[in-house]
């Protein structure tokens, strides 16, 4: 059995400073109470690996530095089973009139198809002190404080 | 275009001090290195969601006493254009020779097909000082300190 995903909108980026994601206006009326958030989750498709190839990968190196052979379930590698990318992004603003959510950044190419937004909820979304391996583990939060 | 999503696994509850997802073991080796992280976000198919009546729902009312009418990519509700579930969960043990990782807890019906498996790395998968609507800030965090 297939289970196919629907494109609710797209990642826009035009440029550098003006990142958002454009909603179908089919799909507008899903959004209702998104300004109540302060940080959506975001999951798209990537694109550029739906392919048998990519989709047939099973480990891989992380680009970080030191980083050991892994499997794509303990790495964000982009070349997976199922291409789905997820990003956690912040709202800077919603405009109703053109249907767009204005985030901070996303890891995500001009056009990428959106299959679903999710508020972030840190009741069930927010783990603090996870353990990752040593070659992730200087990477820079990016919503979090620095640990005391 | 229609893009669809692999299944690597299933979710399995033969009973609530026993849950564990069992994956595909053509995908076994994505889980290399699993065993360095201590949590991980499942992406699920919500099966019982995956039909057009469901799929066209873009509103409906949180479970929650006092919640507002809400869009339904500002709530988790099972029906909505993509039906994919999202759980950040502990790993408690992994054991290779049955392809099972044991999970603490997942708000997914027994057998339910998994597309996705991701590391959950806290430099940007966590969010201090997260907003949610008021009907949310009652619930119970799950891998988080009490505000102090």
């Amino acid at each position: 059995m297939k289970f196919y995903v629907t494109t609710v909108g797209y990642i826009r980026k035009p440029d550098v400073s003006s990142i958002f994601i454009e909603i179908a206006p089919q799909y507008w009326d899903a959004t209702l109470k998104l300004d109540k958030f302060s940080h959506i989750i975001i999951l798209w498709w990537i694109t550029g690996h739906d392919n048998p190839t990519s989709r047939a990968n099973l480990q891989d190196y992380p680009p970080q530095e030191s980083a050991e052979l892994s499997g794509v379930f303990a790495s964000r590698s982009p070349a997976r089973p199922t291409p789905i990318g997820l990003s956690v992004v912040a709202i800077k603003k919603i405009v109703k009139e053109s249907h767009r959510i204005y985030i901070d950044q996303i890891d995500a190419h001009d056009n990428t198809p959106i299959i679903d937004i999710k508020p972030y909820m840190p009741f069930s979304d927010k783990v603090d002190n996870s353990k990752v391996p040593s070659w992730f583990r200087d990477n820079v939060p990016r919503y979090t404080k620095m640990a005391e």
